[in-house]
């Protein structure tokens, strides 16, 4: 089962409190493609200019990463300049500049057409509102956004929103969106748009699967000794999310079991904390499906405990008065 | 099991987003005692002035909480008031009157030196010295403690630290103390004074245990649809703690299991969640032990995930060049 995403290549340049990079591969697309074929293929939609380094097409050629969708104008690739703060949990973006991407349009092929799983990468709601058009039936479709486009095109964001299965956002997003301070009533509100789940990214602290049908899941993070840098932690939390439900059968309607929903978490939970690790794609270049079991057990055993809890001295209780 | 508890009572001020409260009950031995009490008896060692309402004193002989050790001073009782932001996560000290706590020593009769578990309760390193120099032989000593004392009694408190067996800190103590980015450097710095555990308190996003011989839990946290007042959901996490493993018992050794140990964190976030309900110990007043084992199994159900994960459609790995 194939995957196709749609969003952005980019050159960052990030400044941690402790290195400084520039010029690296960058990107809400680059970094699901990556991550997401780890599990199986991805079909990249997206554009760079005529100075995108070869070397990172390469790399993607050497994985299944199917780039017929790629366009390559004349023009220079999207940069993007950020800072991060001592905690990492936040960083101020420095600058942007849309380059290629300023009067882009995404193409879908028939052949990409044909992808089951979609993911809709960060990037303006009116190009992801194009690529849904092109796609009506797509069997799972994943939305991922970001504050800019919720101040700035929330009328276009809130049809996406509406067209979608599954909407990823942080936590300050689902408080922006909704004006709400709670995020399980905020959370709520996105429901009542006809999502079917909602996943609220909470950086270093894990993820939470909300679902239209009641579901809650917390999922735990894994606690890093050092955090080189976060970005992209979101979009290769996004893969392995996709990643993983790209290799399990749906139910005959089409739908994806609530426990195959939370492996999935679970998944993008690993991968997530594996880039963070290094800069930009570093860590998933070398990342192996060993790598992520180890991960995955790392995360049974740190978040299991006793379904029942023990009462050895015979506990009671004192009733409220 | 009986529970010693020495700490602050107090008379607080609070202001949310929403609302504001004066005078109402606080303090950390407060909070600790009515959350303990719901397991087991507690004996509360604190100092009140001639202005306590007598109330609270009534309303703790209801429940079995022993307050021979609480002393009644004229002057005036502790007081403190704190103004919440938005997310509740953060508030900022107004304004604090230690009143009779000023000259306060803590005397620890025959009686509560049998307490085999402590809980020192947030307060000046130095009282907390006085207490563990009391009780020299208590079974399991856990310690809380603020970024006040961090700052300005920092060698007190390494020496307290050095003596107990569980630490508890918020997420930014342990940066503010160790001096560490990492919160996991940061934890094996405190490990290797001597701790057996660190728990690492997230505020609404659950708690974290580490141990000495290389433990990780991560407890999850329980989604609250509205916080009304997240005063006291440390001092009451040390009280669903400590109340919990009061009803347990530990190996010949003295040493509780580390599924023991795992069940006490998730109790201490039930108990901790249950007071962001409502204002002062409001909600801890009418909780019933029904209440606890009903979202001890939430936690349960929105925790656990597949111990392996499934791979229906030959989950196929490309191993990186």
């Amino acid at each position: 089962m194939t995957i196709l995403v749609v969003g952005s290549v980019a050159l960052d340049t990030v400044e941690t409190p402790f290195t400084r990079k520039e010029d690296i591969l960058g990107g809400a697309a680059s970094y699901f493609s990556t991550a997401a074929s780890l599990y199986n293929q991805v079909n990249l939609v997206a554009v760079v200019g005529s100075d995108f380094p070869q070397e990172y097409l390469d790399f993607w050629r050497s994985r299944p990463v199917n780039l017929a969708g790629l366009q390559m104008q004349v023009g220079k690739t999207f940069r993007w300049t950020a800072r991060y703060h001592l905690d990492m949990n936040s960083r101020d973006t420095l600058d942007t500049q849309l380059g290629v991407y300023a009067g882009f349009h995404a193409v879908i092929s028939d052949e990409n057409r044909q992808s089951p799983l979609l993911f809709l990468a960060n990037i303006q709601p009116e190009l992801q509102l194009e690529v849904l058009e092109q796609i009506p039936n797509a069997r799972l479709t994943v939305l991922d956004t970001m504050e800019l486009w919720i101040m700035t095109a929330r009328a276009q964001l809130t049809e996406v929103i509406k067209r979608v299965d599954i909407l990823l956002m942080s936590e300050e997003e689902v408080r922006q969106y909704t004006n709400q301070a709670s995020i399980v009533t905020g959370v709520r509100q996105l429901l009542a748009m006809g999502l079917k789940y909602v996943i609220v990214k909470q950086g270093s602290y894990g993820a939470l699967l909300f679902g239209a049908d009641g579901t809650y899941f917390s999922a735990p993070s894994y606690p890093l000794e050092e955090v080189i840098d976060p970005t992209g932690a979101g979009d290769a939390f996004a893969g392995g999310f996709l990643g993983y439900l790209s290799t399990v059968q749906p139910a005959p309607d089409g739908r994806y079991a609530i426990d195959d929903i939370k492996c999935g978490v679970v998944h993008g939970n690993i991968i997530g904390s594996y880039v963070c690790e290094d800069f930009s794609i570093g860590r998933l270049r070398t990342l192996t499906m060993d790598d992520i079991a180890a991960r995955y057990q790392a995360l049974v055993d740190c978040s299991h405990f006793d379904l029942s809890w023990r009462n050895t001295m015979g506990m009671q209780f004192i009733a409220p008065r």
